[in-house]
């Protein structure tokens, strides 16, 4: 059996700090009830090079604590010496690895085998936990490695969703997620002076919280005068532009952009149907809510969209600074519907839906802090060689895990990426 | 129970006739057979547009018989009605239908529910038969389906090979395989003068005795004076084509062969290793046997190794006038091996192995017969629309189930084509 | 001044054979007065791989003689020893060469030293060819450079015509031409019985009269009882399969073509306008004669015409067959209109227009003939290696070199090539 | 005769302001010049989609005189109304264009007529600024076509560089170039405490001096302390990472840039030969200058450098600090060498070659300034749609024309782009 089989609940805010073992045991059933829907073949499906299957996503995972963790200690025996070319995704400096548009084709190891492997190194990492045999690096790749497990446990999502769509069949990743009809609030700009801000935290593991090397270090900058809109845009306000020819006429796209569309075929939001009114979400197709954060969007969409709004998508510095004071609420992968929905508006002035619902867009590329420092040796690999060609997203999904996100937390992706849960909310100049 | 789980053996060459349901069940349970050593993950591997997964195969064949025969009658209910877009597979004139290179991306219908739409349509068709309840045209359907999936049943066994290939692991598809050392055999040369030859056979089924289309009209045809080979070209003769640098020179080459060999990086057949002693087998990594008929050539390479030899490639009517008074007798599908392997000579000046182990490339374009009359309908489409850029192969392999092939029988593929058990023998002029 | 300026007018039928330098001062001025119309820009144009730009053409075919027959000659100092890079075409067996695709990046050398350098060998090989200087097999050569040459005419017409309709402004290789309005004929069939029949020719030189080697052995074939047409297919017939939707349905379509045609998004043969009444020729888009034969087919479109006509494209063998008593007439190159024409029938129950034209698709594919052997020697290269995914086109076209074609010649394409002067005679089962 | 034969040497920098027209003719003429050395033939190569013909150049710019300009006046009989289509680079609200990877196709019009079409727009042009007939948005859309066209000739040399190394003999474009052998100067750091600095420049035409509307608005932002370096990376200091084994290790590249540098096969800078000791210039293969600035560099490469250098490359910001204060002075291409060269430290501390030589790489996307407003109309599609996935890069090269940069000044490639003038200054945090 499983060391994870007995979990404890999720921690209410005001617990106190979990002990690492619980925090793996945690983590880890998370990975295992989001896969439990899925048969052996869904598990295996890549529909595109981008994606990975729910197999893969699984092993990785548990090949990470392996490798960073275990191994890392003189005469390791590893689970299968072979499995590091499979499971390495991207890590030069640890070896060659199998061709990522290739791991649909990985039969073998088979999902049980892939169960089996987490449940040994679960077990592993358990037994030198409670032996209280991980020094502070070891630590700290935990905590590391949880964080890593987060971002593939979105992933796992995401990309099953875009598996599922690609079957003609349309298939539900689970046909009982409740459909829930929001309400519509009204948007407020909320708008702030020129400034000068501290972005970024201090670099973890130096600091005690963790976060990413590309959220480091903390730092000054100014922050022209604008207006953020108070809740991301919505798929009723979307489809206006749809209405409007949004996706006939070049005028606000970006030249790439215009492209992409030509050569994709695309005419509305991926997942969309042809009437606008329904999309495909991992409940099946469901009726779409004109309320709820449009999602789906690649920032080519974004970005078009802002500029026909005649606004413009806001600096993740922008972002930051709006999100740094409130508390990390909102709708997430663990609410269990996988789907944004609408928020009513609270009153107070506060901007809304900040956390979960939707990643949004900003207009900042994906490029290094001043002072940034990648960590060393091959965790160096994880976060700074992707700063090219890519933008930054804030804020979290509702795929994403309750607790993963923060207001320096800096997402990324190239800009025909649609795949993911990502909308935006608008900015202006003041 | 699947109505097939009590099995007939095969039946002896001397039995009467087989009854339609006892040839039924016995075609059909051969597929359950090949499918039995897979696992749900391995039957959705499709590692190239060209091949299939194993599920597809199992659902094809099942769905030809349904399409071709159940629901041809008035007031049918379908098994599934979303699945004829499915599992068409390039039958234009029945509807559209998924595209090819996507078949692997289907993780629903599973492999179990594959698995019971299988038996749902033999216990219906069964009941057909049973019920006296099939007209002629539904019978002669029933034996084109029976020919059919012996078709399919050969693809999934080279589809499941490469597939398993191009896993970094190299995993066997049964570890249990035999392997068998072979004696070597001399080559003898068999001349012919020439002569007006009838080739073909008489269409069927105006003509009792099963044959496609393509195999008809029974025709005239001259055939000048000629020699073939006594046996296939083996393992040891094509390695001195490697060893005297035949991958690397393009003077015996085709223009679009040479072209290939740089594209692809050809250094050698498909599967064997670099050491030219071992080579990928479904029962893995295995020696090369020197005496056994070479396989998985492309035409490209069958064609340049016969130039080197100083010989040439048969015609197609050269190779079937030696073949047309021989018993269908060799290694087939049914042996279980799945590899070629050497045969003694016999004496008597016969050629061997003509049928079984390796299919042999011919220096004929397949085209069609003077007088060629595709079927009638939808069935039209099964071999007439494919004449075009493709090389007649003849004899079967042992991947082919004893009984599919005959003389007349005309297999063809693209001549870069690798992945099927493919060799040559050599013939000169006279 | 170039040693071609005074050139001799073509000879008659009834005149003298032509001394060699007389020939090759003859076929060297047709080179010189296809180019003439182009400017520099013009004859660098390379609209597709598979065509060159008439510049290469001009230097390649000189190279041709330089490089086979001056250079054969111990000492020979080459006019630039670069050059041989340049403008070798496929001689693996010569050394390497400059890729194909990247022909039109040539701005170097010029035109005009491109001219320069025909001068120049024309010169170095007459002032041999006057000091009786050519043994044998040079004058063999000679022979072989000068069918080269005239091939390399039709294909510089070919390729300017797709590289002038590559142009928005579709501007006219030469605006003068003239357009000949024809009178329909009406279609009869031409009957033959089964017939043992002598094919192909003796291989030159050992006989005397040039044939490419691939048109030999003479050899026997059986020839199954057949009719042929008495013309090619008009305009307006090939007009009504487009409007009865045969761009529309796959039904008549091979797999390979209909596939083609949706990528290429084919609508129509390549060079009508969307009108179906005009067409783009070398003098500029003009109205299209119904009467005249259908040129600017693909094999793909050819082989769906004629399997929607009821009919079937002519075996290689009917053809010559049908041309070989009749006298190489017809309308060709030299005639200077370079768009296909009418022609009334003259009664006599003879086929009409197997010459001149139209090439004439047949259904034979391009494969060696029994007894084949390539010419010895790097000029082996030339036909054989191409014996692969081709069609056979007999008869030559308007823009063939007259005295270039005979009934054996065998021209060949790949089965999607639309930009020769490609049409069609249909055929029949007796 | 061109209205242009008789030009005005450049002005001298204390000259008074040039008048429009003097300006016109002088910009132009420039064109002209650098034209000169070019065939018919050289001037139509496009050796890849990102580079255009050097006639299409010639033409473009003179579209743009005529198209936003001229035509801007009712009634205005256009030059040749199909231009339009052929000449109109990337206005998608002027209309349709010709597709850019065909540009190389245009064959007509020929380069004679293109210069017709030059001496005729610079007629009509110049005989409305001498009628005193153009009012301020025409003046000022003079001013901008002047800045159009000089980014286009230095365009018209990096693409025919590009062009003629493509050219298997590596002609030159002018043989007579000169080679200067410069000194080492050695390398200075020059450290900046963190300060609050006004970048980018008032936008214009509001504001008299021209800049592009991407360098506005003039904005505060707040700049780290950091340290430059005093002069550009040498061609020296490159060869030491790669002889290191730059191109062969992964560690210090981007995760994008190591799978660019396999697919293209990159070891070496382009243009540098293999001995690393010459590289192709515009004067042909010359021996390298190993104290001149490194060019020809990718962002990718620019990058890993800095990084194996322990270093990093500057913001766009830090740059534009250091050149605001210092005159734009430097090695151009009115200088006529077309190849980088070194300067001698000239002392005071001051950096040295941020301008000409080699145009500087940043770490900075391309993305909008604070408060950045596109020109109105087509012209809005100038800069603003292409602000994705490319990065800025300062300062002018040997290529830019005198008199066009400045400090503000934000050039613009996508990372994988080396055929600009384009090396790199390393910079450090402080």
């Amino acid at each position: 059996m499983s060391p994870l089989a007995a979990v404890a609940p999720d921690p209410t805010p005001d617990a106190p700090p979990e002990s690492p073992a619980r925090r793996f045991r945690r983590v880890r059933a998370h990975s295992a009830r989001l896969a439990a829907p899925l048969s052996a073949e869904d598990a295996m499906v890549q529909s595109m090079p981008d994606a990975s299957p729910a197999k893969w996503h699984l092993a990785h995972t548990t090949w990470f604590f392996e490798r960073f963790i275990l191994a890392a200690r003189p005469g390791y025996r590893p689970f299968d010496a072979d499995w590091d070319y499979l499971f390495n995704s991207y890590y030069q400096s640890v070896g060659p690895m199998h061709a990522r548009p290739r791991r649909g084709m990985l039969s073998r190891p088979t999902l049980a085998q892939v169960q089996d492997y987490r449940a040994e190194i679960e077990a592993r990492l358990l037994q030198r936990l409670d032996a209280g045999d991980l020094d502070d690096e070891a630590l700290q790749r935990l905590e590391l490695g949880l964080n890593h497990e987060q971002q593939h446990q979105e992933l796992l999502l995401t990309d099953i969703k875009h598996a599922l769509w690609c079957n003609p069949l349309w298939p539900a990743y689970r046909a009982d997620l409740a459909t829930v009809k929001g309400a519509a609030s009204s948007l407020r700009w909320l708008a702030r002076e020129e400034c000068i801000a501290t972005v970024g935290v201090p670099a973890w593991p130096a600091a005690s919280a963790f976060a990413y090397d590309n959220e480091s270090p903390a730092h000054r900058a100014l922050v022209p005068a604008h207006a953020l809109a108070s809740r991301p845009v919505s798929n009723a306000e979307f489809r206006e532009f749809v209405d409007d020819g949004g996706y006939r006429e070049p005028g606000p796209w970006l030249s790439d952009g215009w492209a992409q569309l030509q050569t994709g075929g695309w005419q509305r939001p991926l997942y969309w149907q042809e009437d606008l009114e329904h999309a495909f979400t991992l409940g099946g197709v469901r009726p779409l809510d004109p309320h709820a954060p449009v999602a789906h969007l690649s920032y080519y969409e974004a970005d078009a969209y802002a500029r026909w709004a005649g606004a413009r998508l806001p600096t993740e510095t922008e972002w930051e600074l709006a999100a740094a004071p409130l508390p990390v609420a909102g709708h997430f992968a663990d609410d269990g519907r996988f789907e944004p929905q609408s928020a009513a508006d609270t009153g107070g002035g506060a901007p809304l839906q900040l956390f979960g619902d939707v990643w949004e867009w900003t207009s900042s590329a994906y490029t290094a802090y001043p002072g940034y420092r990648p960590w060393q040796g091959s965790l160096g690999e994880y976060n700074g060689k992707f700063m090219c060609s890519q933008w930054v997203l804030r804020g979290g999904s509702c795929a994403t895990p309750r607790g993963h996100v923060r207001a320096s937390y800096r997402n990324f992706f190239p800009p025909d990426a649609r795949w993911q849960f990502a909308g935006l909310r608008l900015a202006r100049d003041a």
